[in-house]
C-alpha cells in the first residue's frame, strides 16, 4: 500500500560525533554500528516522539510482511532461486527488518546478541538431537 | 497456537568443530557468530531441508507477530515500560525474529549488515533531515 | 508467547438486547451478525477504550501470524492434509481473524462485502484472464 | 516491495455459470458469495495450483502487514481520523484480508461463519464480564 505514513526505514551512516561507547563502521559489531547510526539519525528528524516500542513492532511485523510476499506463491523448493532484482528487493526488507529490530531493542534497552545466545542455548534444550533429528515438530510435540 | 509443527526457533551455542572462516563468540561480530551456530544446529538436526528460504520468511513473520503481541492494547507511551516478565518473553521474541533473520540470509547468501548500511544509505536520500524533521510521513508524501 | 495483555478475541452469542438494526444469527448475513455480537461482547466489557482501529489491526496481524504457523514446516503440497487437532486449531485462527476484521469494519464504518466485492471487480481488470492464465506474477509484471 | 510474484488478490464478480448451491450476489450471505465468486475467479485463470493453504495464509498475513501499515506511526487515538485516501486504500486492504481468508476456508473446507459464532462462545467463557470489565488482560491472565 503506498499512502501510508511511515519513515519506512531508518538511518544513515553519519558523519555525526558519536559517543566514545559507540563503535565505529568496521570495528566488528554491526549491531552495535546499526544502532549508533539509527539514534542519529532518528534524532537529526525528531523521530523519537514516533518511535514507541509499540510502533516499532509494528513496522517490524509490516516489514516481515513484506518479506514473505515474493516468496507466497512460489514452491518450496523453488524459494532458493530468486530472480536477481527480486533477490535485490529481499535484500532490502532483510535491512528494513533488521534495522526496526535493532531500533527496538535500542528503546528497550535489549541486549541483541546476549538474547540471541540465551535463545539457542533454549533451543538446545527444546530440540535434543537425538529426538529432533530430521523432524519439524514443535518441542511441546517431540 | 500450541498445535503446530515448528522448530519454533533454532541453534545452540555448541562445541561442534568450527570452519577455519567460523566468527568465534566474543570475537566481535555477533551476526558471524550466529550464524555459524546456527549452521551446526541445523546440520545436526538435519533441518537444512525445512530451511528453505520461503519457509524462514514465514517463521520470521510469525516471530515478528509474537513480538508485537504483548502490544497490541498498550497505549504508544506505556509501551516502554513493560512488566519484567513480559520484557524477558519480549526479549525472547526479538532473538527468534533474529535468529530467522541470520539463517535466511545464510540461505540466501546475504549480506545482512552491508544490506542494512546500503538501506541506511538510501533513507538518508529519501528523508532528507530539513524535509522529514518530525513529521512521520512516507518518502513519496514528504 | 504466553505473557501478553490481549483480549485474544472478541464476542459472544449473547442473550442481549438487539437494536432494530441487528441482523439476528441465522438472517443469513454472518457478517452482521458477528458485528452486532462483537459490539454487545465489547461493551459489556468496557473494551472499547482499547478497539481503536490501529490496535485492532495489530491484533489482526498477530492472528494472521498464528494462522500461519501450522504451516511454514510443511511442503506446499501437504499443506492440505493438517491432522484434526491442527486443522481445529486453523479454525479458531481463521475465526479469530474474522471476528478482528469485523471488529475493525465496525470501528471504521467500513462494509466489508462492499469493499470485497469492489475489489473483486480491480482484481478482474488487473488480471484478464488471458494473460494472467497459469501465473502468479503480480499483476505489475503480467 | 513492488518486485514479487503475487495475484495480490482474486476473484471478479463474474457472468459464468454457477452451481445450484451457489448464493447469488444480494442473497443475504456475502461470505457464501465471496466464496463462489473466488472459486471461479481461479478457476477461469488456472490458479488452483497456487492456492495451497499454506501459500493463503502467507498471503493473508501479507495483507495484514499492508493494513496495519498506514496506522504504524499514529498515536492510537488518532487511528479513528483517516485521510479519505487512506481510508480507501485501508478499506482495499481489509478487502484483500477477507478475500484471501475466504478462499483459505474454502480449500480447507472450513465453515467461517461457524467457526467465528464457536469463537465467540469460547470467548465468553474466557472473558466473565465481571472478571474483564475494564481489562485488557489476556484470559489466563484474569
Amino acid at each position: 500500500m503506498s499512502t501510508d505514513a511511515r519513515p519506512d526505514d531508518l538511518p544513515p551512516p553519519t558523519a555525526a560525533p558519536r559517543a566514545a561507547t559507540t563503535a565505529a563502521p568496521g570495528s566488528g559489531d554491526p549491531l552495535a554500528e546499526l544502532r549508533d547510526a539509527l539514534r542519529t539519525f532518528a534524532a537529526e528528524r525528531d523521530w523519537e516522539r514516533f518511535h514507541a516500542p509499540k510502533n516499532l513492532a509494528a513496522a517490524l511485523v509490516v516489514e516481515a510482511g513484506e518479506l514473505l510476499e515474493p516468496f507466497q506463491w512460489l514452491p518450496d523448493d523453488r524459494s532458493h532461486a530468486l530472480p536477481p532484482d527480486v533477490l535485490e528487493a529481499v535484500r532490502m526488507e532483510m535491512a528494513d527488518v533488521l534495522l526496526y529490530l535493532v531500533r527496538l531493542a535500542d528503546r528497550l534497552d535489549v541486549d541483541l546478541a546476549d538474547a540471541a545466545r540465551r535463545k539457542m542455548a533454549i533451543n538446545a534444550t527444546r530440540y535434543p538431537v537425538d529426538r529432533a533429528r530430521g523432524r519439524s515438530d514443535k518441542h511441546d510435540r517431540l
